[in-house]
């Protein structure tokens, strides 16, 4: 392209380095040294330089106590973008300060989709008083989105969308966004409405400007749209713009009728979250945990530890069933536990591949047969490659050929076990509508450790007495 | 808006629901039976009626000898966007199947961006028989990218890029638009550069489309431009796109220039990858094990299971200094896989929170303190919360309120240990620069088993006979 020369300098910048974005650990020092000494001009200044975003961060690394001293310190100064930054316990600390007229004024100034992503955690009581304080507007705009069902579609659009009548032409279209005011601040695509408002394609804003002035917009419109019911899940909004790399989509009512539009940049918040989930429930702990308060995180990693302390007794039952065994051959209960570990490990590998295939769409009925096949196969064939050299330190520790042997059925057979179930118990709980994620590992845990331990002590019992 | 009344009825589409989208389950059915039956065109209807992600889906749902006949039967039909689509080792099957020259033509087809991406990925020798092939604008294009680090921004970008000059208006911007030749297919942001093709702003196309034309487009440009050095590991753009919400950004060389663009829906790819390999080595999986072929599967997974081995059976040392004890008091190998696990769960609870934030950059150095405090405080309190009913059912269960009293003390000791290193072992992974997913877990387990076969046995030893 021609790139005519330019005499204008009044823009000397230098490109940022790649180490330069985000929250500075230097930037966090000099709040709290501005806090500790209550300057107030210097808080300021250190939370203007910021990004919302960034800012966000800030808050976060800051102590409880420095959080509160922060927001009051801000005061009328404190941008309301970055509340939807901010990770849901500590918005809530934040919020708890400023109130609920801080918050209807805060509310009033963000774009629709993130006044309902912060409106609709707050208790219903709260709500109300919220509701109270905001200009008929926005009152109905959050009334309506908690009104559709949580996670959805409906919850997760804005309702600023620019749609065009399907008869008009690029210049019509062009003249019509210059003096239109209800846009969006930041949008992608067109969205061609019949006088139903019923969406007959979309127009990618590239294409309108490349396209002359007298062209009819059907000409350069994608026929082939991909829309958008608002009881969607959100989950399912986000496979739909992974699977088909969409930039926005429209929102449709019942009527099908275009009332909002998705873009990407919620849906990489939705695709984060989903993949936070799925990670923390393997790992049993609760979202929102890293912030959430001490006594909180303790009570919800409480539950799931109570839960694993059942099935660890429910194993140490199988093992006592085997007391009078292991008082004889005491070599057992030294070397049980590696029979458990391996079939929990092997379990746990399968399962983790089962979960993101599950979560992906890509373990369908179409090859779960295959699947399970292919893990059953591994199970053995590691089962083999573990076992044989565990069996040969066990008889050489023990000068007992007839142990090596038994710890190396015994964790073959539990590998084998751990491919099955670790395919089926995901599976099974998805047909049951249950997230695999949040109850496989505890399920296939206790079964590796039960069969581990009945397996070995078993043919122990059965064979060596 | 308003609204004109339009009688164009030309286009009479029915709005799909939700469950629309998507490989459907019948359409695999239709192309297995159109396989079986030899009937080319019925498989060509089934592939050409699919968009081309929802045909990857249909490969992979295959099994190997009908991936290699749906690719023949496809022959010239096959579309090249599929390729781009497919999990890496079912891409192999199909590579090897469509030969060298099929793959230069399929990939001069494609946008640099998939280009480079299926490129990359291949041996070095095959890549070279593929350059050969290739015109020589491809060729070059090919080249650059794969001489650029892996995983970085230059490998990740696309070349096509629209940049305007600093000097122009909004109108002078059009007009180039419409007579340009090289611009991306589709694209949201302009980069405004000066002489030297610095980038100056950026220009989202819904502002140019909604200001007159007189405007100087330095008037409606965000001067604050987040800019991309080629060199920057994917991950960190990653970041950068999700911390601020960035549809595109602008990729620099050396010399500051803009030289390619890197948009939204790469990075949504990028954000899925990390967030699966996270996920999967925290399991002690590999990537793209789904699709993995059987023995390659079994290989990358034993591995990590003779790892877990050598750790079980470093467990199992530790159980052996203690025989004499078991010997004599065979509750103790009973209840001694109680303290363990318990151990290793809440370690894991601990582990998955760290991980996920160094992911996230939520755990920096400004709060590492707080946070390895808080892990203490919670496994001392869920240490309490679970160790005093475990203490209670094992003095009522062997009569022994001395065995009761040890293993209280010895889980909460053990769930205090699994706190520090959940949190110590991933954070120094980081700090070494080593993943801190990939090996976290099986040095965790490492420790909570040691410890908590130690502590149980070695009080035992003690204090009980």
């Amino acid at each position: 392209m021609s790139m005519p020369a330019t005499e204008d300098e009044t823009l000397p910048r230098e490109a940022p380095t790649g180490e330069d974005y985000g929250l500075h650990h230097e930037d966090v020092a000099r709040c709290v040294d501005a806090l500790d000494a209550g300057d107030t001009a210097a808080v300021q200044a250190v939370a203007e330089s910021l990004h919302a975003a960034d800012a966000a961060d800030l808050i976060e690394a800051l102590n409880p106590d420095q959080r509160v001293q922060l927001v009051r310190e801000l005061g009328s100064a404190f941008e309301p973008e970055t509340l939807s930054y901010l990770q849901a316990p500590v918005r809530e600390e934040v919020l708890d300060h400023i109130g609920p007229r801080g918050l209807a004024s805060a509310l009033a100034a963000l774009e629709s989709d993130d006044a309902v992503e912060i409106f609709e955690d707050l208790d219903p009581s709260f709500q109300q008083r919220i509701l109270t304080q905001l200009p008929e507007g926005y009152r109905l705009i959050l009334e309506e989105a908690i009104a559709f069902p949580e996670d959805s579609a409906g919850r997760l659009m804005q309702r600023e969308v620019a749609v065009i009548p399907v008869g008009w032409t690029v210049g019509e279209t062009i003249d019509f966004m210059r003096s239109a005011v209800h846009l969006p601040a930041d949008f992608y695509d067109l969205y061609v409405v019949d006088p139903k408002h019923k969406p007959q394609g979309k127009v990618p804003l590239s294409r309108v400007l490349r396209t002359k002035r007298a062209t009819p917009i059907t000409e350069i419109m994608e026929g082939d749209l991909n829309t958008v019911p608002y009881t969607m899940d959100q989950e399912e909004v986000a496979y739909l713009f992974r699977q088909y790399g969409l930039v926005s989509a429209p929102v449709l009512d019942d009527a099908e009728r275009v009332i909002g539009m998705i873009t990407v940049d919620d849906i990489v918040h939705v695709i984060d979250e989903e993949a936070e989930d799925d990670l923390m429930k393997l790992g049993g702990v609760g979202e929102s945990d890293l912030y959430g308060r001490l006594i909180e995180t303790t009570r919800s990693r409480a539950s799931w530890l109570v839960v694993n302390l059942g099935t660890a007794v429910l194993a140490s039952l199988v093992i006592g069933l085997f007391e009078a065994t292991l008082q004889q051959v005491v070599a057992l209960a030294v070397l049980m536990p590696i029979v458990a570990s391996m079939g929990g490990n092997a379990g746990t590998q399968t399962l983790t591949v089962a979960v993101r295939a599950l979560a992906m769409k890509d373990l369908t009925p179409a090859n779960t047969v295959r699947f399970i096949g292919k893990e059953l196969t591994v199970g053995f064939l590691n089962g083999v490659v573990c076992a044989v050299p565990t069996g040969i330190v066990a008889w050489l520790w023990f000068g007992r050929l007839d142990i090596g042997v038994i710890i190396t059925l015994a964790m073959i057979v539990n590998l084998i076990v751990a491919g099955l179930f670790g395919t089926l118990v995901p599976i099974t709980l998805e047909k049951l509508r249950i997230d695999p994620a949040v109850a496989s590992t505890v399920f296939l845990t206790t079964i590796t450790d039960v069969v581990g331990f009945f397996a070995f002590l078993g043919m122990a019992a059965l064979f060596l007495l």
